[in-house]
């Protein structure tokens, strides 16, 4: 999606030759015009399946599902909280995800009122990298009985074992834009 | 907004008489058609006032904030971070909240990258009951030097102090509904 690495080359900023923050559009700051034309690009690329709802982790993810809704008939967002004080009264389906960002691992909780057996279930987040929050999802996913039809990604970073351990679970990656290296402090694509 | 108190009174739940569960439609799983209903009566409500960006907290005020947006022009939104473990490099405008439902002062910071000095900032979130989320929003816009234009609310319990702190602040709330009280555990609108 070239509107998108066209942002990222412009707008992202490289820390420490591999930390890429792309808060400007994305994490804190948000375009929602770029979300918009985002949700858009995942709806072509999983034309023709049918989603009941999109599943997505606090609190970047929310956004980027949100958004991409409208894309896909307003299906149900649904995101997976990590916070302990969960207040999730009522039983819940829980996985652990641990992040090497913060180098802890931490729980991921969704109300089991939400996700129902049968559901085709499309993930949506907006960075793959190691893949343990997608793995978590897909986890949660399946403990309900429902589908995980696809993982879409907004930015994935290729180098990174993420998209194989999403494969390895039999679940397909669409990433709207795909980091090759951050080789010389750069971002290169795909 | 009748569509909303609808759905609060046939979708809410309310445990030990006063802790109003939304978590089918908008704290856990999102109903993204009824949230761009509720951005569109925003617009309506605030229509004439010029608006440079929306300021909202996560997590649950991001889904409102990015639904609103597209109604304000895709006015680009910035979300307020609660988390210790910020990740902001650079600076960042602060203030602390205090959270009657956990019981724990919490800091929530917005980078000085994504407010300006002169912007005109409509603030948005899901609840107002005691205004500290709301006050400490207000607090982050000035000290940025932009101009805190309202603040617009999802569900607000008339029966707390919120709504009279944001306007001792001198700024202007609207909220689409207002709950007089939680008498025979049922929800009471004004």
């Amino acid at each position: 999606m070239e509107t998108l690495k066209r942002k990222i080359l412009d707008e992202g900023r490289l820390l420490d030759g591999h930390i890429l923050k792309v808060d400007n559009f994305l994490n804190h700051q948000i375009d929602v015009r770029l979300l918009d034309a985002i949700g858009a690009e995942f709806a072509r690329r999983f034309d023709g399946e049918a989603i009941d709802k999109i599943l997505t982790i606090e609190a970047s993810g929310i956004a980027v599902a949100v958004a991409a809704s409208p894309h896909f008939d307003h299906a149900p967002v649904v995101f997976a909280k990590k916070t302990q004080s969960l207040n999730l009264d009522g039983e819940a389906y829980e996985s652990s995800v641990y992040s090497y960002t913060k180098q802890v691992t931490y729980k991921v909780r969704v109300s089991k009122r939400y996700l129902r057996a049968g559901e085709r279930v499309l993930i949506i987040d907006d960075f793959l990298a190691n893949g343990a929050a997608a793995t978590g999802l897909i986890d949660i996913v399946r403990q309900a009985g429902a589908v995980p039809v696809a993982v879409g990604i907004v930015i994935e970073k290729g180098f990174q074992p993420g998209r194989s351990k999403v494969q390895d679970a039999g679940v397909r990656v669409e990433s709207l834009a795909v980091i090759k290296s951050f080789d010389d402090n750069r971002v290169h694509f795909d």
